[in-house]
Parts: structure tokens; sequence; C-alpha cells
């Protein structure tokens, strides 16, 4: 059984957030499933996907912190790509870091994370606007 | 085919280190498939997984200094996320960095890694124990 | 269905590099393939994939320029693993920071990218050579 669709997250600002929650919403069908993979692909160059700590908010605060620390807008005179500003080459290279798809287990109906993970978007962008998902769901 | 299963990997000290022989001495079944994916997935945020240098344990070392550099704990004061110690944030951060799951062909019933090739656990905690993995191995 | 093969990519030179082309050009099968995944995955310990900005050049140049900040080699004397030359460590670094392998989802018979995504060939070597990657492509 192979389930695909493409799903319009909701904008967020810049930063990690949780949206674990929103892909299941449009994903009944994980009920289906006794055991398979559950592969989300994000469809753009300035956001990334990742799997982290789904609790305290203060880790998503955090790992902004530090990605701004590791990949430095004011940096930006080393970089020719700079037309679009300062967040868009930084957000391309955060991207390649991060990656742009997780793959979870899928076990008895639900997704098969430890207690503590959930999916996370990593939007790097100040105005990202809403962002496309391709979730595609394959077991038996 | 879909084999699915929940593997305890025994406790590693902090660093990186090589697994591929324990987790395919759980696998027995890949010799199974001819052609197919092996998806391994990691149940935690403060450990994460890697393919590199199957050889040289110095590799392995330079990895943890790298990273130890480039997330360093020294820094832990620019982070709000700090109650379980200094290798707590770090080590989501590695996690996100590194990631959560690794994804390798098989074929004709074996791994198909390049010769220098294994899967690293990149343990981040100083005292993580054992760590629980999701192997899902599909093909026909 | 299944179709896994090896391919051997002609040698880059050292940096970022768009392969989409190359790769669907040995994967004509796609075109068969209504929803599915496609697994690429890079048998090598220095040379990375990732998905990213496929039209600028200088977003490829600007990777670059990141990641040799980033992992530097002058900052080779912390090391042990430096016979093979100051760009043997760091590319493995860079690959476990970048990863060997991206997923997409393939739909109606194409890679269901972005528009402004494509697959990139990240050399870390000074003189990589050909490189060989195993896709793996299912779905129905």
């Amino acid at each position: 059984m192979i389930i695909q669709k493409e799903i319009t997250l909701r904008a967020r600002s810049r930063g990690f957030h949780l949206i674990t929650d929103e892909v299941l919403n449009k994903l009944p069908e994980i009920k289906e499933v006794s055991k398979g993979i559950l592969h989300v692909f994000i469809k753009h160059t300035s956001t990334s996907l990742s799997i982290n700590e789904n609790a305290d908010p203060s880790v998503r605060r955090d790992m902004e912190t530090y990605f701004n620390r590791a990949v430095p807008e004011k940096d930006a005179h080393y970089y020719e790509h700079t037309l679009e500003g300062t967040d868009d080459m930084t957000s391309h290279i955060k991207v390649t870091i991060i990656g742009s798809s997780v793959t979870i287990p899928v076990t008895n109906g639900r997704l098969n994370l430890g207690t503590w993970q959930g999916i996370y978007l990593c939007e790097h962008r100040n105005y990202g606007g809403a962002r496309e998902i391709v979730v595609t769901l394959y077991g038996e």
C-alpha cells in the first residue's frame, strides 16, 4: 500500500516548530498501516525538516539561536548570492546542513517515534509563508 | 516484503561508534532480499546515526573532536535549555545536524555499502545508556 | 515495483554540483511510477548528497565557501587522521553533516521536487574521481 499526498502547512515565523500533529491530522490513513515507513519531504530550499525534542519550547528557541550563530547573516559579505537579502543564502546553507526530508517508521497504525521525538519544520526565512510538503506512506 | 523490528543497542561511551555488525546480527532476514532498502531509525533526541569511514578508529575520534568544537558546551550560556547539564542541548543540536536515521540500499542479500562505509551511532551524551533503534527492511 | 541500479557519475571538481539530469537520464523507468519514492545513495565517505537551489550557480559556490569555513583544513592539527592530506578528514566531517543519501517523492512519472530544487553532489576532495551511486526506485 502506498498513500501519497501534498499538504500545505500554514505559515510559521522564522524558527523551529513542531508539526507532528498538523501532519498526522492530514493523514488518517496511517491507522491502516501495521508496519511501514512515512517519508515527509519539503518542496522548498529555505526550510528544512528534522526530528527532535517535542516537550520543552526552549529547545526549539535554542536551535534557532545555535543555527544563527553557526550560519551568521553578518557573514553575508562572504557570499555572492545576496540579492534576496541576508536571510536567503544562510537559509539555503541551513537546509543543506539539516535536510529536506525525514523518514519515520510506522508501527501498528502510529508513528513509531520515541517518547520525546517530534517532527520539526525549521523555517529559516524571515517571511517564509505557507510551505508545501509531500508525504508518502508505504507499508502493509 | 516488509520486516520491521526494534533492537536495543548496548550502551556506548560518548563518541562515534561503528554499529554495522550489531545491526546485521539482529537482521538475518536481509539475506532474503535481492533488492530493497534498509531504514534504521533511532528513537532518541541525544543520539544520531550517520554513514562514514569504517576502518580507522581515528576518524571516529576526530568526529567527536570536530563536533565538540562546532557545538561547544562552553557556549551553554547562550542556551535556555540547560537544566539537564551542558551536554544536553548540545546533544539535541548535534542530532539535528547529523540526523536520526540512515537509509541504505540492499542488494543480493547484503547492505550495498561502499568498501569504506559503515553505520555510525553517534552518542552525544556523557551517559547515554542503551539505545533503541527501529529497523525497517523492505524489498523483494 | 522496485528498480535498483548502480550508476557511475563522471568526476567533478571539488565543490557542489547539480546532478539531477545525469541521474534521471539513467533512470527512464521513473516514467512508469505514478506514486513512489526515489532513494539515491552515494558509496563514498568523502562525497555527500543534498537537495538545494537549482538555478543560480552562485548558491553552489557559496555552499563551498561556507563549508570550507565551517570545517577548515587549517584546523588539521586538531585531527589524528591526516595521512591522506588536509582535505581527507574534513571531507569525512562534511559527509556526516550533509549526509550520504537523499530520498525524493515520485509522482506521475516525475520527481516531485519543488520548482527550485535539484539534487546536489557535494565533492569534498580535491581529486575525487568518478563516484558510484545506487538508485532505488520503488512505487506503483
